[in-house]
């Protein structure tokens, strides 16, 4: 597999107040023509910094894509730091220098000197045309074979030069099938218990297992790779039967298209009545183009009363078990599933902290129902004790509804077929 | 100036599907306490790249923070390369193994012989204690004088690392007197609207100014920074005065946070119906401690008959004016404040797209209202249209509401007192 690797060049990547959008953005399309992306370096305008980061990224990868610095201030060294790099000396390039003159000419803009050092690049370097800016881009083999790309920082440029130059470029020279994937995502389940259950799958040689826990979605993504189709086929059977009913997305699919998504296949409907999530389940879903066709209304039903009043949890239940129970939490999915005359009614109740636990019901405690029918049979209920911080017992305990109004699909849709 | 370096392990920071926020978010510390971040280096799970970037961020800065590859999977080597960089064994921490096995105890989960890998450490490090993961982090001198901190890679568990070790132990080594600073949000301006009319405050040179887009947040920050509190004080009274209405959240609080402390400082409550946001400003609310004094219930009013059957939207408005309109938002937020009997309403409805959109009333057409009193008049309307993908159009929507209640509140205040 061909390694590559990006440099970004510029004092604003790396005082934190942005983040580094183009070396993700390439990395995607690297990937896309069946690259490893080995290595991302932000490096201040400094031609020793710059020069230091092309030798790491050179040593592992055989294509380095520069981006940055090639503006026309003095802040601007990167075409200065290549050259030292290269060992070459820095040239005009007339015809470089003829085309920026005519952008400004075209924009009636006044060309300053500083524009003319845009139009230099090192000796033994190609340039590469920029139509849509003043700073040309260039080409060079560094002295260890890695293949230096250098390209302007702006985004917009970053991609019109991706598309006329380096995709067509790349495309040719590596000419490599992309590897065979299959991503899914799993909700409910910790990273290290999934990880031990697929350590089967993790042992071939020929499969690369990929995990990644998704913190602000409270989902852990997997990614299956290999050489041959036929392996990450074989190893995929296998991983959706271990991760069972945890399996929440399949492909690239967030938790809440694959929920949207399932619905509006098996043409069904839900009510959200949330406490400590406080409309997060609902407001993922909508986040969802088409939500109107799955989701009509829903209830944020934060103290007692709200449950009472709008979904009509009984008031000698909430004295009886308190609000964070496993009876208040199947009366809130029956309530919404009656109030919105939907398909499935989803309750949740919880203690988010950092305060309101105590030994039975500690922070992190939450109860979760569905409902899918008409009767108290046809309510399933989980109780999770979440660990994490009051946001990410929210984030945990919003994915895990998303979750169970799939789960709630299922069991309606077997129902329906028995 | 001390000089420092990062390097995030993880090849889902290389695949191009998540931004590396870690960076961004320790160089702001870093550089709060006067430090230069000189590299950000991301590269993949593999001991050869990890050994390669510690070497280069070594020559380059005499601090440098590792983040990720502390998890207990067969992926996780940062453990394995930091020793290797230095010469050392790995040995399991005897204290950190402990308070591991007590955390899984804690949350009765059961420990994997994974988790176990979790406790080991470079022989000559020390071991740094996280209490809100199962990853403790650990510091160790590197072989040419660079410091070498090695953390977990989830955010809150390096914000944590951060908090409880890096900044006092950096604070004291290094002893260099903060720059004095101020810190706001703004809501409902864009930035460069607002660069503009801050452009005299940028033009003084003992003053430095800087902007952040928060794009997930739907604000602007500004923070004012100088050597003497003097400048950032006098810059500060004058930038609240430009600023004006849209300033939405003062210090390092989030526009939620200063959202809710509002509220609970008048002693006011308010209930939102939501259309195109599906519940996110409450859930914005919800996700702040204390919440339950501010907000009692919410509404998802996405289908029209919800917004009818819940708050009260007369089918004739709905019919006259359409779903999204000044009217109906307004007798959203009539309905809200008197089905939540609280002393503010928020109706929000529009298009977030990327259909239903018209030349009349394009996607990102979002009509807000906050009803704050009993009659017609007592309700504050804008219309907006927002900018942006679906997801964009709902955040920035969802920070307009939050937003619109503290308008609402200081409307009802001053009424008030008046």
């Amino acid at each position: 597999m061909t390694n590559t690797a990006i440099l970004t060049i510029g004092s604003e990547l790396l005082c934190g107040d942005g983040l580094d959008t183009n070396s993700a953005w390439l990395s995607r399309r690297l990937e896309g023509l069946g690259c490893s992306v080995r290595l991302h370096l932000s490096c201040l305008d400094a031609e020793e910094d710059i020069v230091a980061g092309l030798a790491t990224a050179s040593a592992l990868a055989s294509i380095v894509i520069v981006t940055g610095g090639l503006g026309p201030t003095v802040d601007d060294l990167t075409r200065a730091a290549v050259a030292r790099y290269l060992g070459d000396s820095l040239v005009t390039d007339e015809g470089e220098l003829a085309h920026i003159e005519a952008l400004f000419a075209r924009f009636s803009r006044t060309m300053t000197p500083n524009n003319r050092s845009q139009a230099e690049r090192p000796e033994s370097a190609r340039p590469l045309r920029n139509e849509v800016g003043t700073a040309p881009g260039f080409v060079a083999e560094g002295p260890n074979g890695a293949t230096i790309y250098s390209l302007p920082g702006v985004p917009r440029e970053v991609y019109w030069m991706w598309d006329h130059h380096l995709a067509p470029e790349l495309r040719e020279r590596i000419g490599q099938r992309p590897r065979a994937e299959r991503t899914f995502r799993t909700t409910g389940i910790g990273e290290s218990t999934l990880a031990e259950r697929l350590a089967g799958l993790e042992a071939r040689p020929e499969l690369e297992v990929r995990y990644s826990a998704e913190e602000t979605l409270g989902t852990v993504r997997i990614t299956l790779l290999a050489d041959e189709q036929e392996v990450v086929q074989a190893a995929w059977l296998e991983a959706r039967e271990i991760a069972g009913h945890h399996l929440s997305a399949l492909g690239t699919d967030r938790l809440n298209e694959a929920t949207v998504a399932t619905l509006v296949a098996q043409g069904l409907t839900a009510t959200t009545a949330e406490s400590c999530t406080g409309g997060r389940v609902a407001a993922q879903l909508v986040e969802i183009a088409g939500a109107s066709r799955v989701l009509g209304r829903g209830f944020v039903t934060y103290s007692n009363l709200s449950k009472t009043e709008l979904v009509g949890v009984p008031a000698e239940v909430l004295q009886a078990h308190g609000a964070v129970s496993e009876e208040v939490a199947r009366a809130m999915a029956r309530g919404a599933r009656a109030a919105g005359k939907s398909s499935l009614g989803l309750g949740i109740t919880g203690i988010a902290g950092p305060g309101g636990g105590s030994e039975a019901k500690p922070v992190g405690t939450v109860h979760f129902a569905v409902a899918y029918g008409e009767t108290e049979a046809d309510v399933l209920h989980v109780l999770r004790v979440l660990p994490g911080t009051r946001d990410v017992v929210q984030i945990r305990a919003a994915a895990m509804g998303l979750h169970l109004i799939q789960r709630g699909a299922a069991a309606l849709v077997s129902q329906r077929d028995s």
